[in-house]
């Protein structure tokens, strides 16, 4: 048995935060938690972690990025969405064609990620089967876990950036078959949007998935002119998820980032199936998208989730996509006539991590019988306060102004995968646990 | 003289960028700008500072902040303005009165803000004469320069956070004669806003600021609850503006910050008027306040700067208050019926570094005849692009996407303020430059 002691704070319900200072997690040897501690135990015997002082905070679920596109993070961001594509990140796509470019980025993403406290993704890949397997492989060496989809793009592509629609459906075949190697990270089905794929390959797409008992991931509704060109391209859909919805995709689980122009008739559709929204605060205001209304959706009871979707979104940082999911609401509640209440702390914190991790099977917070997912904060760093602050005081300041250099450990599906804590694992002889906050 | 290279990325003009790959600034040995070189000089006999392959960029001009509410960074976002300054900014400045806990944390705003970049400031402090002049001694030692205003509020105020009218007149008038001994960092009047200060304080303040030739800033129409206020105390105005221009304070270089609800009439007085508007995206949004009409400001000729608002604003970050124009601006286009043009990269770079280093005398850009105000910044370490980035590329990542981290060396002044360069300074015996980037 282990034990990981410090101020633990976790979301088990949207809206709910449970703050318990100088806490204590016991895990298994294989970093399942067994018990969420509100006193530190007076014998124990197993290793200890001592964080003493230090926020453990659930890690963040990035449940839309766009890996290919890290390179492009911070730049071109002056255009709308279809253009943006064209201009900027189908030629990037293009690259990961060379493996050792792919291999590469691909390191410094996973480790980034982890760097910033994310354990838990969805992500795009581009349509390189073999580059796909290679993101694949650097995410489970660093310890990200989740699902990854090689892109399906068959029409409508860029240039070098385009598949046949026989090569689409042999790749992904090809892309699954390998799949089977790896134990923490799972394929995923990945249209990349209506656009972009022919009737044929959405119907391939859709049977793959049935037989094969796998998740779909796309696009919905993030920009007009995108609903428009859909509109045009089937028009015996009345809205754009019928699109995914006439080939079979459209179903539990099926993962939809933005959502920023679902009307009630969409939203309705997007609960009754058991979509799961990927909200994209930062992208959807870069590429003036708009706002998603993410207050109704869950006042209607729809699965919502966040997404940093590099690099439309300017930041890989899972803190960041939770301040902004905020500052979003905010804005939709000055410019909204319904004046839609913003999310508070709790419940943005809740939809960037236990939202994002129940999709993988986790449970409500730090849950009994899941495999630790936990980023460890040191704030002691930060300024000085008048007074001390509450330990969900603590997660706000940590939320809206840690860094990865405030980042001293994490674990990822039980496993220790950063570990900047300046002293070694304290034994409990030694565990003279000293007050640092 | 003295040389600096490197890659020199400077905005002359409201929208246009000059960038010099491999340029140098020569310096007087006071620091003062006499040329920006396109190329590097083979011969030359002063001291060089080689930054070649990395950003040398305009330092920050952070136009608008509150140096008392730096320990409530990222802490008590969830209430509007008024709210607000009673549960969580009213009780932290009261705390000033503590002039060694003052030090403690204006010694570390100081540090906090060469460390990012930003050596120019117009800054509010607290009502504090005392603790005051420890932040205008800490902002000197650090390396900040700009003005600093001892808050006047003799109404309206917090639990020990108020002074009488013939307190505040005083203490003013102490803390005047007491800032004769600062060089760099010069005093400025700053009635908090309307709502806290009695017509007698204000009369006092128009006529102090005229007999002494003395700025002001204070703030505009950030919320319509503090609009209406305004208009019930003062029912003989027609605008919130009128209640500073009755007084002597409305006029050449007053800065205002917010300005978020300035209508036609009212930017018309801003721009006859010569007063200077503090644009603060983030604390707008954040406080639920509303997006300054940031474009038709420009359209008008208005003077427009940033700020970073600290702590409605959560970031000290001068390049982090640069992008949150940019996204402030587009999510006005994409909610204000009339459409208006976001602010380009280029815009928002001018905005948050010349047009806020002009009050303060400065020229256009890097001027000849201007004591150096410089961030030179490391972007090196950033994901590896597929093609090598334009130098404008180059400074919309390092806006996006810098921390504290990417800043190697800060001029202020015409003075080195910080140096994490890991080479001493090269001579030119040792000066053969090698391309890096």
């Amino acid at each position: 048995m282990k034990l990981l002691k410090g101020d633990i704070v976790h979301a088990p319900a949207l809206g709910a935060l449970e703050t318990i200072p100088d806490g204590a997690l016991l895990l298994d040897d294989d970093g399942t938690i067994c018990e969420v501690l509100h006193e530190q135990p007076q014998d124990f015997d197993g290793e200890v972690f001592d964080c003493t002082g230090k926020l453990i905070m659930q890690s963040f679920a990035d449940m839309h990025l766009h890996a290919p596109q890290f390179p492009n993070v911070g730049t071109g961001m002056d255009l709308p969405l279809l253009d943006w594509l064209k201009a900027y990140t189908f030629p990037v796509e293009a690259k990961f064609a060379d493996l050792s470019y792919a291999r590469r980025v691909y390191r410094r993403l996973a480790r980034d990620l982890i760097a910033n406290g994310t354990t838990r993704v969805c992500m795009f890949s581009s349509l390189h089967t073999d580059a796909t397997l290679v993101l694949m492989e650097e995410l489970e060496r660093a310890g990200v876990t989740g699902f990854v989809g090689k892109v399906n793009m068959d029409r409508n592509g860029g240039e070098n950036l385009q598949e046949t629609t026989e090569e689409s459906i042999r790749e992904t075949l090809r892309w699954l078959a390998e799949c089977s190697r790896f134990t923490r990270i799972k394929p995923i089905l990945t249209p990349r949007f209506t656009p972009a794929c022919t009737d044929e390959l959405m119907a391939a797409l859709g049977k793959i998935s049935a037989e094969k008992g796998l998740y779909v991931q796309s696009h919905l509704s993030e920009n007009l002119d995108e609903i428009a060109w859909v509109r045009e391209l089937h028009p015996d859909c009345a809205q754009y998820w019928e699109s995914y919805d006439k080939f079979g995709l459209w179903k539990d689980r099926t993962i939809m980032a933005h959502c920023v122009h679902s009307d009630a008739r969409e939203r309705s559709a997007i609960r009754q199936a058991g979509v799961v929204v990927a909200h994209c605060p930062d992208s959807n205001i870069n590429l003036c998208s708009g706002i998603a209304p993410v207050r109704q959706m869950l006042n209607e009871g729809l699965w919502v989730t966040l997404g940093s979707d590099i690099a439309a979104g300017s930041s890989l940082s899972g803190s960041q996509m939770v301040t902004m999911s905020i500052r979003a609401s905010k804005i939709r509640r000055f410019t909204d006539p319904e004046k839609p209440a913003f999310l508070t702390v709790p419940e943005a914190y809740y939809l960037g991590t236990t939202s994002g991790h129940r999709y993988f099977g986790a449970g409500n917070g730090f849950a009994a019988g899941d495999r630790l997912h936990a980023v460890v904060v040191d704030d002691r760093d930060f300024t000085e306060t008048p007074r001390a602050l509450s330990l969900s005081e603590r997660l706000e300041r940590a939320l809206y102004t840690m860094t990865a250099a405030n980042v001293c450990a994490v674990w990822s599906e039980g496993r220790l995968v950063l570990d900047r804590r300046t002293a070694a694992p304290v034994r409990k002889t030694a565990a003279r646990s000293r007050k640092l906050g």
